[in-house]
C-alpha cells in the first residue's frame, strides 16, 4: 500500500474558541474521507493559534525604544517588533532587517514565529500556539472522541541555516514520538548505522504540506499508510537541541 | 486524487557501471508500478554514488599528519578522515569528535556527506555523486527513454543546525525547480505572502523518507500527484545558500 497523503478541504474561518479537532473531523467525514485509526493529522500551526486567540492587536501594544528604533531603522512596525521580543527568550541573530529568535518554546525562526499575515485583520498578529504539544494533545483526544486513534502534528513553515527556502516542521505532537532512533541497530553488512536518528516528525511535517501549499487554505492533511507506535507520553522536546549541543547558535 | 509514495522494492545490490534509470524503470515496471509522467522519483545518493563509482577503497589512502593527529584523538580512522577533508571545500565546524564541512558542491553536512555504512564491503567509503545534478538528469533521460516524463531528485540524510534527528533533503535536482516562490502574491485577505519561497525539493526528500526507510533497503521512491512543471535547467543551486546571506556559517 502506498502510503497517501490529502488535504482536509472547505475547512470554516477558524475563530478563537473553536474546538478545532471536532471541526476537522467532522469536515474530513464530510468530504467522504473520515479520518481513521493510524492516521497522522498534521495542522497548520497558525489555525490552532487563531482557534486559542493566540493572537495580539497591534494597536494594543507599546512598543519599547529598542523596538522602535531598530523597526524604524529597517522599515518595520515597532509594534510586531515588540510582539516579536516578547515571544523570544533570546536573539539568537539580528543583522539588518533580519531578526532569528529563540522562542519560548525553543525554537530558533526568524521572528519568533509571529505572523502577520492571513491573520483575519489588518493590524492583528498571530503568534505561535503557547503549548504546542498541548494544542496537538487537545487535537488527539477531540479526534479520538470521534472514534479515531491519530496522531497530530502542528506544524509551521521555518527557514534553516545553510539551505535557501523554508520547509515545513513539526513544532508540537501527540500520540507518536517525533524522532526514530537507530542507535544499535547494523545494516545488512554489520557496520552500525551512520544515521542515528531521523527526524520523521518534520518529514511528515514537509510531506503535508505538498498537498497543503501555503497559498491555496488548506490548513490540514492527513497522512495515512505510515506506521507509528502510540505513546502518548510523546512532546517536541527531543527535537530541539540544547543549546549545549549546538555548533550554530 | 491524494498524493501517494511508494517504494521502489526489489532493486538489484548496485554495481559501478549499472544504468540506474533504467534498473528503477524495469524493476518499477516488473512491480507492476510502472513510473508514470508526472511522477516524481527520489533516488537515495549512496546508490547513485555506487553506480558511478563514487567510491574510494581506504587502504589506498594516505593520510595526512592533519587527519591522523585529530583522528587518534577522537577514536577515528585516518584513512576516513582524509576522504572527508578531500571532499571538503572547508571546514565550517570542528569540535570535539564532530566535523561539519562545506563540500566542493556548497552543501554544509557532516563529514562532507561520507558514508562509511552499508558499502558493500569493509575498508571502502562512499562518497557524494561528483555532480549531483548530472546525476539526477542521467536517470530522468533514461526514464524518459522508457517512455515517463518524471522528475529526479537525489536524496541524502543530513543533520541540521538547532534541530536534533537528520531528515532527508534534495542534494540534486532534474526536470524540475527546486524552490516554489511565492513573492509578490498576496493571500486572500491582501496581504503579502509572508513564506516567500519554500524549498519544496527538501519536502519531497523527506517525504520519500517516510516509505524508503534507512534500514529497509529501498533506495528509491515514487511520489505520485504531485503538480510540477518541466524545466530542464532545473539545478539544486538555488537551494544553496550563498556564504555572504549565511548567518550561521
Amino acid at each position: 500500500m502506498p502510503l497517501e497523503i490529502f488535504g482536509v478541504t472547505g475547512l470554516p474561518e477558524i475563530e478563537a474558541g473553536i474546538d478545532l479537532g471536532s471541526v476537522i473531523s467532522t469536515v474530513a467525514a464530510a468530504n467522504g474521507t473520515p479520518i481513521i485509526d493510524g492516521d497522522i493529522v498534521v495542522v497548520t500551526s497558525k489555525i490552532v493559534s487563531k482557534a486559542e486567540g493566540r493572537t495580539v492587536e497591534l494597536a494594543t501594544v507599546e512598543p519599547s525604544s529598542f523596538a522602535r528604533e531598530w523597526s524604524a531603522r529597517w522599515g518595520k512596525d515597532a509594534a510586531i517588533t515588540e510582539v516579536v521580543l516578547l515571544e523570544a527568550k533570546r536573539i539568537v541573530r539580528q543583522l539588518g532587517p533580519i531578526l532569528i529568535t529563540e522562542t519560548h518554546h525553543g525554537f530558533v525562526c526568524a521572528n519568533s514565529g509571529v505572523d502577520q499575515s492571513s491573520s483575519g485583520a489588518h493590524g492583528r498578529a498571530v503568534l505561535l500556539p503557547a503549548d504546542p504539544d498541548a494544542s496537538a494533545r487537545a487535537i488527539r483526544s477531540a479526534l479520538a472522541a470521534k472514534g479515531a486513534n491519530a496522531a497530530v502534528i502542528v506544524s509551521d513553515t521555518f527557514g534553516r541555516a545553510w539551505r535557501e527556502g523554508q520547509t515545513d516542521i513539526a513544532i508540537g505532537i501527540a500520540g507518536m514520538q517525533p524522532i526514530l532512533s537507530y542507535i544499535g541497530q547494523v545494516d545488512p553488512h554489520g557496520h552500525e548505522f551512520q544515521v542515528q536518528a531521523l527526524c520523521t516528525a518534520d518529514e511528515l511535517a514537509g510531506a503535508a504540506e505538498l498537498v497543503k501549499g501555503n497559498l491555496s487554505r488548506v490548513p490540514v492533511a492527513v497522512i495515512r499508510g505510515y506506521s507509528w507506535e502510540v505513546d502518548e507520553s510523546a512532546t517536541i522536546a527531543p527535537v530541539l537541541r540544547d543549546q549545549s549541543r549546538d555548533l550554530f547558535r
